[in-house]
């Protein structure tokens, strides 16, 4: 892969990427546990599989992954990573890996060649968004381009980050122990081949780590540093950081400001520590969608029955089912799942569970109150429901933007219907809350309607 | 506008526009009628108006408009226009309009100067899709650039056309009279000053029609021939052409291929002959959206009363609220009126008056049919009619691409279940009719979630 990556690289092709999994991981090692470092789970996907899944997240598409401590182990795992994701690894490795990983990363210039590549540790959770970042940057011949984080009160575990002092956006000084610093090392780099001269010149010098390395390369002014203050990256090697990594997952899960009401407040912490429990077993984004659909229906055929103690029954299935309509997409963004046709899936099966849920309100109350008006009632409540919904896609399809998380996007959302429909059934009173939250839909989607009238050009576009 | 324009060209700024109003159009013309030519309305729009308002679809905001034969009517009526659409027009009175078009073209250099100009002649239908074919090309210094249709078959009245000699992509000779000729001169050119040098040569041999200036540039080899065959162009200066003009708008609307199968037979050939007329009115889109939902509410609320003839009625009205909803887009096409806050009112009011009146044909049948069931059915047939709307909205969305106009899409359109509604309540049976169509209109999304499912990605993307 070397002359022919170096043209891709230039052509806009995502260069390789060299994974450094020698090291033993004593940190963050149990005694008892013989899974080696890379294969240790976080959150249902392994150290590896995150690296990996991250990097081609970043549109990276063949790796190289340098073994060295449990190097079988280790092989076997990230091969059945590469079968499940698709993607390209070759494998290489360092027999002197227990000198420190400047004597790992300095067997992939065997793989790499004249190519440029991007370098990373196996053990860190990156945020796509970073790596990104770096690999924006154009290394010229004989220089290395590192990852930097000036943000030095958001950086987890000060002591043991490898810092850098910075001469304008170069990298001038590099260790663990540096006294006056300018930023962290995120540890991603994108790198020339003179990585693996600054190596062999440390490696002269007895010094076998990566920042030795780098140091050498600094010294002469070729190492860049891309400010990447902002996006998130951890270094996984304690049990504090592994800790750290899975409040921050979690956190990202209800991050993006898009949740109404009563999901941001409610389901959604509920949600994210079930997700964080389901991750780890093997079941799928659209089994949990199917599922959460399925207890939606058992809810409405307890609603449909008409008496309090099943409709208390029925409200509490269907606000669980609300709940794990969270999981699914959670699920999927933790394990780096997420796919068109699970949201797809979700949001189709989304639709149907709220008009039966709606049918068989209406249908007990009708039972019990013969003549048109709960039915008619009902009707136009369901209504609201579908067009709540539809209104919203309209008005991003025809004007050409999505519509903003305003508080009209969140007061017709479902997490709020379905809350509402629970608490209404818990007080006997399902069908008035059912007509609440449909008036409450209609009034939202003319209050859209309005918006969009008054939002969209009333003259000819050209 | 000169040196400056020239630059903003090449930017990627759109050139001025000089358009030759100078002509008696005594062949167009009544007698008895006082209108100058450019003021002759065609459907709705004035043949000024609608060669403005195509060279705008096309890009293009400042005009250079070339007067003569009742100059300030005419002038008066651009001006109109102009504070109409929200453009630039210029004026410049040619004083020997009378000795031909290449003398009024002539003093249009007072005001381009060394700019590069599109140059075309107020009486010609142009389809904006060709003058931005002609916008495509970069005449050089000395060059003209001239719009050619290749297809012979295809030209009308190829008389009074005018014909051009090809020796590869340059105009080797012109003239209505030639025996041998490849192409039809569409009348729409991009210039440069070089066009006046070639009127100048023609006038000083007492030749003064702008084919005697090109002539003269491509007896040189300075008139480039831009290929734009396949594009709609039009020289409207008959009644018969007049006639074609007419048929041709017309017939452009029905194209596209996005029609239901109702729509497509029955309701686009009525709607088309109504756009026609109403185009001359001076009815707004939105006015006959407006209009087409009240009719179908009255025909919603004649179906509630559950009598035959009331509901035969009702039927009616919701069948020419049906052709009455194609009206408002065709005559927002027709007179170049299309806007996103139309479109936007059309479609929500059309969901709309669907659950009005499915709500109206089921309450109609459950005032006669005591018991939950027609209340149940007409529910779930309303919420497939919201559904099948909303489907492909989400499929666009979630999916990036529109979903095709395929046999699910055209068999869960509005203008089928209108007319099955209708012909149910003809013949007594409203109900069955909803619940025929609701019933279809869920297979289609059921359809459509299948198709949605298979066509989608079920690996993450990256």
């Amino acid at each position: 892969m070397s002359a022919e990556t170096a043209q891709d690289f230039d052509a806009g092709i995502s260069p390789p990427a060299v994974i450094l999994a020698a090291g033993q991981g004593w940190r963050l090692a149990r005694r008892e546990d013989k899974t080696p470092k890379p294969a240790r789970s976080l959150l249902g996907l392994s150290l590896a599989e995150r690296t990996l899944s991250s990097c081609m997240a970043a549109g990276i598409q063949r790796f190289v992954v340098v073994l060295g401590h449990l190097a079988d182990e280790v092989r076997a795992h990230f091969e059945k990573i590469a079968a499940k994701r698709g993607c390209d690894v070759e494998f290489v490795t360092a027999p002197d890996w227990q000198l420190g990983n400047g004597a790992s990363a300095l067997v992939a210039s065997k793989k790499v060649g004249a190519a440029t590549f991007l370098l990373t540790m196996v053990d860190h959770l990156l945020d796509p968004a970073l790596i990104h970042r770096v690999l924006r940057t154009r290394p010229k011949q004989g220089e290395v381009c590192l990852g930097v984080d000036r943000r030095k009160a958001a950086i987890f575990d000060l002591d043991d980050v490898t810092k850098v002092g910075l001469s304008n956006d170069r990298v001038s000084r590099i260790g663990k122990t540096l006294a006056e610093w300018d930023a962290a090392d995120t540890g991603v780099f994108l790198c020339t081949p003179a990585l693996f001269e600054g190596l062999k010149r440390a490696r002269a010098k007895n010094r076998h780590s990566l920042s030795d390395g780098i140091a050498e390369l600094a010294a002469s002014g070729h190492v860049l540093a891309v400010d990447v203050s902002g996006e998130s990256w951890l270094d996984v090697d304690t049990p504090a950081a592994h800790q750290e990594a899975r409040r921050r997952l979690l956190a990202s899960l209800t991050k993006g400001g898009e949740d109404g009401y009563v999901s941001a407040r409610l389901n959604r912490p509920v949600s994210t520590r079930l997700s964080a429990r389901l991750a780890g077993t093997g079941i799928t984004p659209n089994q949990i969608t199917l599922l959460s659909f399925a207890i939606s229906l058992v809810g409405a055929a307890l609603f449909a029955r008409g008496q309090h103690l099943a409709g208390v029954l029925g409200g509490l299935l269907v606000q669980i089912s609300s709940v794990l309509d969270g999981c699914d997409g959670e699920i999927a963004r933790l394990k780096h799942l997420t796919t068109p046709r699970g949201a797809w899936l979700d949001t189709l099966l989304d639709r149907y569970s709220d008009l039966l849920i709606a049918l068989a309100v209406t249908f007990a109350y009708a039972a019990a109150h013969p003549g048109p008006l709960p039915w008619l009632a009902g009707f136009i409540a369901v209504c609201g429901f579908t067009l709540a919904s539809y209104v919203t896609k309209e008005f991003a399809l025809r004007l050409g933007r999505p519509y903003p998380n305003d508080v009209l996007n969140r007061l017709k959302r479902r997490d709020l219907r379905l809350l509402v429909i629970c608490l209404g059934a818990i007080v006997n009173r399902p069908f008035e809350a059912l007509l609440a939250v449909g008036a409450l839909s209609h009034a939202c989607v003319l209050g859209v309607l309005i918006r969009g009238w008054l939002g969209s050009k009333a003259v000819p576009s050209r």
